[in-house]
This record gives C-alpha cells, structure tokens and sequence, in this order.
C-alpha cells in the first residue's frame, strides 16, 4: 500500500495541468451514488450493518479494472492528519474523514480513481481528470461503475433510477463539477454576471472543496444540481456547452486587463510572485489568493520558467495536512505558517524570471 | 549655479546615515528666524519691498563662510517641478515653494546650509546634519547667523530677543527638530507613550514634512515648542538629553520584537523587500511604509549588503519631484506610480541578500 509520505509528496493527474482549456479549468469530476440494496441507507443502518458494507466493497473492489493498482484506506484506522491529506489531494470528503463509523476508500496511484464507502451512500466512486475531460471521464466511471454493478446489488428503481440517501441524488446518482480559475472576472467584477447564467441553466457554482465551502484563490466549481429527468449523458452535454463559453468570458477579461490596465495587472501577479518568495508566515487562504495571482501570471506570459503544473501542485501542498505529512510533525497554526512560508520559498526562489 | 538635475541625482550630507544613533536619528535640523530691521513683516510688506529684502539678503549671502560654494535659486523664477524638488530635499518649506512673491533660497553642495527668504520671515537659516548632531549644528548655524549679522540689521527686543512674524518663534528664533525613525514603537504601539513624554517636557511631534503633515514611513520629527526664555543652549540641551532615552526605547522595543516576534518580523521586513522589488506601480505613501520595514530589517541585521545610506536615498528620490527630475519629464500620478516602481527596481534588485 502506498504510504501517506510518498501521497504527500507526489502529485495527482488532474494537477498535471494538461487536458482542454487547462489554463482556465483545473479538473473535471463525475462521481457516481450507488447503494447496496439489502443494506438500510446509511441513517438508518448500524454500525454492524456499515461494517458489512464496508467489507462487502472492499472485497468487490478487485472487480475494478486495474484494481491491483488500488490503495484502500481504512479510514477509522486512520490518524487526522493522513484523513486530512485525504480530503486536501479531493480523494474524500471532508465528512467522509471527519466520520467516527467504519469507512474507507480505494484510489488508485494517478488519483483519477477513487471510491468512497460509507460516505453520504454506500459507495461513491468518482473520477478526477487534468482539464475539460468530461468524456473521457464519463468512459472511465462508467466502466468501474459497470465492473462494480456485475458484483453488487445497487439499490434501483425503474421509475426513479438509482435510489440515494438525498433525494438531489436519486436518478443517475451522478454529479458533474468542473472547477474553474476565474481571478480575471473576479477582478472585473464579472463574476456575479457568470452566476446568474449558469443559474438559468440549473447548474450550481460552489467553492474548492464542494458544497457549503468558499471560493478561495479564485476558483469556483460548476456543477449539475440534478440528477433526475436527464440522462448522464445529457447531463455532461449541459456542461460541456456552458463550461467554454465561462472559458472564453475569462480571456476576454483576462486580454482587456492586459489592454486597459498592463501596469496595473502586472502589479499584481509580481507582487504576489514577490511576497511568496519572501514570505517567513502565511496563511493558505492568502497563499491561495496569492498563487492564484501568479497562475494568472503564467497563463498570460508574464512570468516564464514556472509551470502551471508545479503552481497547481503548490495549491495542494501548501494545505495544512500535506505540510504536516511532508514535515513528519504535527505543527499548530503559527508553526505551519511559518512552515508553509519556507517550503513555498524552497518551491519558487530562483526559479521564475521575467518576460522582459 | 547647480542644476537641478544634478541635485535630484544627489544625495544630501544627512542622508549618509552616520552620526551619533543614526540607526534611530535619521537628521538633526536648527533653523533661526530673522527679520530686517528696516522692512515690515512680510505679511505687511509690499511686493517691492519683499523683492528688496530678497535682493538685499541675497547681496549679503557672500558674507557666509565658504559662500562661494552657494547656489541661490530665485524661485520665482524656478518651474513647479525645480520647487517641489527642494520641498523634498527638506532645503525649502512647501510655502516658499507655493508662493507668488520675490523669495529664493540658498544652500550649499553638501546641503548642510539652507537660507530661505521671504518663507515666513524674512530670513530662515537652516543646517540640516546627519544622526543626532545638534552641538556641531548649533556651531555651524552660530557661524552663519553671526557671519550674516555683521551684515544685516535685525529686528531685535533687548527683552524679548529676535523679533519673529509669528510669536511662537521670538526670542531665540530657533527651531531644533530631530527626525526620528521608530518602526518598532509603531508596531507595539508603543508610540503613543512617547509623545506623552515628549509633550511634559515641552517639545511637540510632527510629521516628516514639518508642521501639520503626517508622520510617514514611521518618521517623526522632536521639536522645541518654545523659543522664548531660554538661551539657544538650553534649547539643544533639552532636545539632546530626551532623543536618546526614545531612541532606547526603540532599540529595547527592536529587541523585544526579535525575541518575541521573530517570524512575524521577519515577514513584515522580507515581504516588504519583496514588495518593492516586484511591484509595477507603487505610491509614494505605500513606499514609505515598505521602506521604513526594510531600514528596520537592516538595522537589526536581517538584511545585508544594503546600506542605510541607500534606503535613506531612496525616500528622497522616490518623491515626486524627484522622479520627474530624474526622468526628464512631467508625469501624471499614473504615470509617476510606473516610474517610481521601476527605479525601485533598479535600485534595489540583486543588491540584498539573506542573513542566512
């Protein structure tokens, strides 16, 4: 099994920074909501009975192609920091790490993979992709979707579809988010403008790590907010459609910042670039702020010699698990801020230099 | 007579950072107010009039020590951008320069010697020396008032003394200011204490640009309140015996801060060098603030291989005037915001390096 140190150090597919509209979209998501159907949902099940069915999966999970590639994390054997980590690199969520009943997940080695048990359903398989890669995303979930559905009994419905804990999850079971980096319509007060439009065709915009959460450094997820009366097919067009006309909102707003207010911009993607080189305590809210501004930087050719794939990767190490996982301590806040502070300088010091 | 552009290229006497606690005292300033006997107040006089007490005063300036090296600029005659130049180089007040009588003012290459006439009164001597020089600046103004007094008559009361335009200045005429950098007491807020104690004993704080101006980049000037009833003597030896306890108050308040607040101090100076290095567009007021952090971090030693000569240089140059001056043309504050940034910049990129 992978060890949490060599997961802290290295780097998942969807941050390569590849994949269409790289510049503008991080990563694609799907995951799916399945449950078992001779298991009460969640709520209602004991904790004997959630057992069962964390190792009814765990045992099913060699049907996965590819499935000696998998790592599985029993999650109540687990210490907070390595559950952290988890929730950080977006292999679970927050509340999948945070819960006190048997639960786990499997990921394989490039991250595109993973599969909760136990979270809100049974089983939550999702696949995470470097760019707008929704088909190819689509291809990839629905073929561990299918190796696991020859295995298992999914609770299904002919009316409804498949039958989830939350009834915005009933039907396809499916979520499609898209996360976006925005930082010119946010400085052009844009991107309320982007709200509204993707309100009117049902989709959600939500923060970096899911519902409820804030957008930090800019960046906004897209996603379906249903699931039901639609195939998964067309859910994933509906997307697809919206996703690069926000793309080319942002470049547009990107090129008249560069037109209108060169000075200004420039200002502000080397002063971001200044303080996280000289930084010596910082929080990872304003380094997220501030590495967003550098992101910018590179996607528009000011900075050069710094790849949009060590930025991407920054985002996530910068985060107070990995920093932990990385140093091999537990640290409090102001040790991580000063931590944070020199392994940013460690990444950035020496190794961008100027367009001009 | 010394051009302008070469002046703004300069750099004065007091600004090379040396002198007794010239880590704290950045100037030790003593200005004597005259009047001719023969003229009115400059309130009361004609416009020939003042242009005789100019003519007059300036006729007699051969009488200074080593006049020869005097350059007198009429400054009516001078454009907008020559007069704010001197406002900056602390050689004539912002009312001289935005007046619209006969006045000029003199000084000296060195820029040690100052004499203004027709500012308020109609002759203003200032020596202007670097750290905490009073003694050697009370000999030097002595010489030049006396060597000025052969030549000139002066409005004198056997029982009041000099005779001044306003009446906080009879008596001695004199005004002592130490300009003090206090970073440190900012920061703990501690400053507050200070001036208390400074009022009790009768002296006034103001700003880095005299009377009615704030205090910027954590400058402060100490000055005498009163001219009247005590001998010149006494007036320095006021000003001398407190500007030393504050100046160890800043230094225990530096030391507390390093022993405290390490990180967080050395964050505040490296990020302020990081600031000026990177930014494309800076305000005067923003570089100020940045500088005062960045004169702090070379006097406790966390910045190497930049000298206190060149930072006190570079609060000059960045001024407005001296920006156009140096550039060679009038520019708007956009404008200026560019310029002063990429001077920063050449001034200050691959000069600093690290204490470890």
């Amino acid at each position: 099994m992978m060890q949490m140190r060599d997961l802290a150090k290295s780097s998942g597919e969807w941050l390569k920074g590849a994949g269409p509209h790289s510049d503008v979209v991080i990563s694609s998501r799907i995951r799916l909501a399945r449950n078992l159907v001779q298991f009460p949902f969640l709520a209602q099940a004991t904790r004997d009975q959630k057992q069962r069915v964390l190792d009814i999966i765990r045992e099913r999970l060699v049907a996965v192609p590819e499935s000696s590639k998998l790592t599985f994390v029993e999650l109540t054997a687990a210490d907070p920091v390595d559950r952290s980590l988890l929730v950080e690199r977006h292999l679970i969520s927050r509340e999948l790490a945070d819960g006190d009943w048997p639960r786990g997940v499997a990921f394989c080695e490039t991250e595109t993979i993973s599969i909760m048990v136990n979270e809100e359903d049974h089983l939550r398989m999702q696949v995470l992709r470097s760019g707008l890669e929704l088909a190819d995303a689509w291809r990839q979930i629905d073929r561990v979707d299918d190796a696991l559905e020859a295995e298992l009994d999914f609770a299904f419905s002919a009316q409804l579809g498949y039958l989830t804990a939350c009834p915005t999850n009933v039907g396809t079971g499916m979520r499609v988010s898209v996360m976006l980096h925005l930082p010119a319509l946010v400085i052009t007060r844009e991107i309320e403008k982007v709200f509204q439009a993707v309100a009117k065709v049902n989709l959600a915009v939500r923060g970096l790590y899911g519902e409820g959460t804030q957008a930090s450094g800019d960046f906004y997820q897209i996603s379906n907010q249903r699931s039901l009366g639609k195939s998964e097919l067309q859910i994933i067009e509906n997307i697809e459609s919206v996703v690069p006309r926000i793309v080319e909102y942002e470049k547009i707003a990107r090129d008249r910042l560069m037109a209108e207010n060169r000075a200004s911009l420039e200002d502000r993607v080397w002063r971001a670039l200044g303080q996280l080189r000289a930084a010596r305590t910082i929080s990872s809210e304003e380094t997220m702020h501030l590495l967003s501004a550098v992101r910018m930087g590179v996607n528009i050719g000011l900075i050069k010699d710094l790849s949009i794939a060590a930025i991407n990767q920054l985002f996530i190490h910068i985060q107070p698990a990995h920093l932990q996982e990385l140093r091999g301590e537990v640290l409090d806040t102001d040790e991580r801020n000063v931590e944070r502070a020199s392994y940013i300088r460690s990444r950035l010091n020496g190794s961008a230099s100027e367009s001009h």
